[in-house]
């Protein structure tokens, strides 16, 4: 299975690596591209993200796993933390749980290097468990021999 | 066909239910997976909404398929009621009528049950269409199977 | 592969046309059925639409290219701007490179009818580039056949 994370909201992030700790704890092989705003989630503490960056890249970068927003009832931040309180008292599993669970079921991350180069993005400012700095075509050649492809 | 419902849209729900009856006509096996907000799409009336819910679960569950927002240009519900005319005046199905096509073409129904345990709805609180209440790994099997599978 | 581009942003619709030109250029037969908001992408000047659209038909199109927004820090218009110098300084393709890029390809475009008639879109309304005005049996078609399929 591979998964296009393109998107920087926490409840679709949620999703993304449900899907995929649930295929990956079946025996599945499951590759995540991370692209555009998906890359959020892999970014370091957002105010430690230095290097030569403009103003422009800097601004697009005021975004962190913590302050993932959600895409509906975001309210100003107050959703995503209304969302973390009611999967805590449910019993589910938060964000950084299933990224953890996700690395040790062997999910492979991929993260896109044409996202990273518009905004400014190396390798210091993301998360170690990124397995490759790849492009598209490098995601066309999982997704072909994929059973199932997503775009979340 | 296998089609994630994630967004509580209406113009999205729209789409996932005119591909769905689409293929369903032509003979295809359809099957739907109803996960975060697109539950929103089989909820009974919100007012009778009721159970063992907390405040945090009542606030997230204050929307029906009556008040499914559009993606874009909402307008505080403006959006949806412009779209509702918009496809009554050109003769396109509403989305009710696309549901109860689905449902006569045996489109299956699958509720997600982490969202729904996160949520705190029970199967009293959603539609009576729903065939199955099951997990991503019930997703997965259905989708491995399928020739096409989309995230919504 | 196939890609249902059902969004307006711009953001989403760079990424829609990076894996298009990327897929056609290693040698897929790359599809892209255009449907709702994705229209945008496709319509002329947004002042030259005119025939017999009534009022709401009208605000529903108040959209184009040029104005398409981001799906995150919008700000009223200066996001997608921002994200367009971005995208010249760091040398990546803009989308009307990506566009043109895919046609010189042969990435095939299908305009849904369906959508096209609730708007009240007409051949004159969309870009030549447009090869086929089909509905969903089209597009199920053509993703039964595929190797990827993505709902962008």
């Amino acid at each position: 299975m591979t998964i296009i994370l393109f998107s920087g909201e926490m409840d679709k992030a949620v999703a993304a690596f449900t899907l995929a700790t649930t295929a990956a704890s079946s025996g599945m092989d499951v590759c995540i591209f991370f692209t555009f705003w998906g890359l959020n989630v892999l970014k370091k503490d957002v105010f430690s993200i230095g290097g030569k960056k403009n103003i422009l890249q800097r601004m697009f970068n005021l975004m962190s796993t913590k302050t993932l927003p959600t895409t509906k009832l975001n309210m100003f931040g107050l959703g995503p933390l209304m969302m973390r309180m009611l999967m805590k008292q449910t019993g589910a599993a938060s964000l950084e749980d299933l990224m953890k669970l996700a690395r040790q079921l062997g999910v492979r991350y991929i993260a896109c290097t044409t996202s990273c180069g518009v905004l400014g993005l190396s390798k210091e400012d993301l998360s170690t468990d990124v397995d490759e700095f790849a492009g598209a075509a490098t995601y066309l050649g999982e997704a072909r021999e994929a059973k199932i492809n997503l775009f979340i």
